[in-house]
């Protein structure tokens, strides 16, 4: 066996020229997206109003296992892929723990995170389709950030609905979305209807990402070679992030490393079913054994305290429904400094694997996180977001069991990105402010209320 | 020729296991450093009572060409090295250039700059000798960045003195000195005789770098197996950065990239000393013809229009002298927003090489670097830090040169750290506020007058 580094690159002849499509080799298949107006499937032609063509036909692929990505997008990938598979040499040190603990580390491009995979993907068929203006929302920044940076690259117009309270907490974000040509607006905004509505309702709000979802959708249905884009959730922006799990698993076959255990964070699900991808392929193909572990805040339980039911996508209720585990798209996440991971929802493909037994999942209280988070940026000197840090607290607690045990595991976790904007957070934690929120049953119950009736 | 991808990542068996050490060509060598009280050339022992043995050793060295690096820090090395030297294919397309465009990014660590390499040897020196505590000084923040992530890892306590007003605008910095458990003291403080003595006579004062070494001096004298750390300026910082030019060299050789021009910013001169050393070695032995340019900004023009004397390192005239070109330790730099270009002084062993000929230099803009900075980020989607876009924007200056003489020269360029922390930077040149700020040349006789008669 070859030594294994601290970081393993592949070389750019080693890249990934496919996505890994998880639902060709799923026994059952999720259940369809439902028009809300019809409470039928929605069309693809219903779909491709909205969102661009060839996204809707990804959408509905259910038969190739592999997706070829387009030699532009390749391009795109190339200025800031491959990400490292790192050997935690010095964590596991710390921990004295058997266990072997390698980490995908998607944080080493601008946008901080592996938003810009989806990001690339998307801005590149909406440029082929002749589309000329993108719309999105963006509520901690990250999907914004990555957005921007895409459409810079491909030259595309984007406007931004940003929830108010983050454009205002959060200036720093929305000027990295400028400097790339973005224009950011705080929602709500009077540039909408949907916005003057809210607005005239409530003057004072300050925001809601259900809100800045309306806003977007409206501006890209009124506007013409305009479409509206989605960071997450939907199962063609699992497809375009299953790039990490390809390059990871190219990386493992190199290196003769056989994962026990992949652990992810899970908000929408998009980072994880990247990862998990052609790992989980293996193992519905019974090749493989592999324990595969979702990590979600125990603020916004929604794989493990969730209902598995058709529910909307936004607080707004506008979206198509979508069957996954979700706490009702009413439910009010406490405050949580992991932002990323407030999500009422969860990616249909993850809850459909989640409810047929292939992957765990498990959820943590942010202190805990902290603690994990600063403990591995000593260590492996990376300072975590606190989105992955889920990831890394599980990924910790397993070594340690290990450590009692006495097993050799094999360890992969997804660092999705840096931390270099939440810094109030640890600042919080630092200073012993920092407090955990759970939502009790009463809690959950109103969330559950809004869910409708199918 | 082998292909050139568009990032180059060595191997860790390719990675330089020896540092070089430009002085062991240099066929004249700087001028010593004096003692102020005596105006004696200083001697080692004198230098061992405030930094470690090591260190003072290394910077006494002017006979041996490569010097080997410890295994202690070739393990921290590959915690976050090689860097990679990219071909910025991007950046060339927009401009329409036939020049080849390269730069070594040294902002992929949490630190966010070319810092790190420094910080982890003097830090692993330290330990070696069995120092328990180190202090410093930090202005911007990236060198007491870099310093607690190299403390955490090496197990030593450190202390930061932080110029307030910075402590104050950048409370992030701050935070993350702190999660890697650095204790953080805005300066002047009344920790120090130094800070009360300041405080006491300006108690609404925001701070130096001055007085913050000052401090930070005073406690590594006073404690016992403490030293003080220092992040620039002398040969042994720029000793350590020839990490950089060692990997980049490698890289090129690999490849059979042979550069025309090579350009870096400097401030006190480290990372551009860095990545230049093994180059220049090849230029003074007669072997290649490179040009070599460092940057500086108008504002703190150094070696454009500095004077080569004696001089303090600091404005508080604590330190021993240094031979370099200087602007005066009394030169107050009008606002920028590199910071960590703010400095009146440079290394001298790059005033050495500037003063015999081997490079040149130019001053820039603030407003033309952030509209390079922009560019760059759009093409090749990282955003870089204030003082690294010096260098940017005379490789774009150089590559347009090129356009216009048809020569397709090569072009390499040091990007020392990413923008993250400077966002407010980036905010004031979206917004058209940002002005340029050229010194008169009465102000430069105001600094000069601060240089001490020797």
């Amino acid at each position: 066996m070859k030594a294994i580094p601290y970081k393993i690159y592949l070389s750019e002849n080693e890249m990934p020229r496919y996505w890994y499509n998880m639902k060709a080799v799923m026994k059952e298949l999720p259940d369809p997206i439902l028009n809300p107006a019809t409470m039928k499937p929605c069309t693809q032609e219903e779909l491709n109003q909205l969102f661009c063509t060839e996204l809707v036909k990804q959408e509905f692929n259910t038969t190739d296992e592999y997706i070829e990505i387009p030699k532009g997008i390749l391009d795109f990938y190339k200025m800031y892929r491959p990400s490292p598979l790192v050997r935690a040499y010095c964590l596991e040190k710390e921990l004295d723990t058997p266990a072997e603990i390698y980490y995908k580390f998607e944080g080493s491009n601008t946008s901080g995170s592996h938003k810009l995979n989806s990001a690339a993907a998307q801005v590149y068929y909406a440029k082929e389709q002749g589309i000329t203006s993108l719309t999105t929302e963006t509520g901690a920044g990250q999907w914004g950030t990555a957005l921007s940076m895409a459409c810079a690259y491909y030259n595309i117009d984007l406007t931004v609905y940003m929830v108010k309270i983050s454009a205002e907490q959060k200036p720093y974000r929305k000027a990295v979305m400028e400097t790339y040509g973005a224009k950011v607006i705080p929602s709500p905004s009077n540039t909408t209807e949907a916005g003057r509505k809210i607005l005239a309702e409530n003057p004072n709000t300050s925001g809601s990402l259900g809100c800045a979802i309306s806003e977007a959708i409206e501006v890209a249905m009124k506007t013409k070679n305009c479409r509206y884009v989605l960071g997450s959730v939907l199962d063609h922006v699992l497809l375009h992030q299953s790039i990490i799990g390809q390059e990871t698993k190219i990386a493992c076959e190199k290196y003769d490393i056989r994962p026990d255990i992949i652990i992810g964070c899970v908000g929408g699900g998009s980072n994880f079913g990247g990862l998990i991808a052609p790992f989980i392929g293996e193992k519905i193909q019974g090749k493989s054994n592999v324990r595969i572990i979702g990590v979600e805040p125990a603020s916004c339980p929604s794989l493990t305290r969730g209902k598995y039911a058709y529910d909307f996508g936004d607080t707004g209720r506008t979206t198509p429904l979508l069957k996954m585990y979700t706490l009702g798209s009413g439910f009010i996440p406490s405050p949580n400094h992991a932002g990323g991971l407030r999500y009422h929802g969860m990616s249909p493909i993850i809850s459909k694997l989640y409810h047929d037994g292939y992957i765990e999942a498990c959820a943590v209280e942010q202190t805990k996180v902290f603690e994990a988070a600063t403990l591995f940026a000593r260590r492996e000197g990376i300072l975590p977001a606190p989105e992955s840090a889920h990831a890394i607290k599980v990924a910790i607690d397993e070594a340690l069991k290990c450590k009692e045990t006495g097993e050799k595991k094999t360890i992969i976790f997804g660092l999705t990105g840096t931390g270099y904007f939440d810094l109030a957070a640890y600042i919080s934690y630092n200073e012993g402010t920092m407090t955990d929120y759970i939502p009790t049953d009463e809690d959950l119950e109103k969330g559950f209320a809004t869910i409708p009736k199918v």
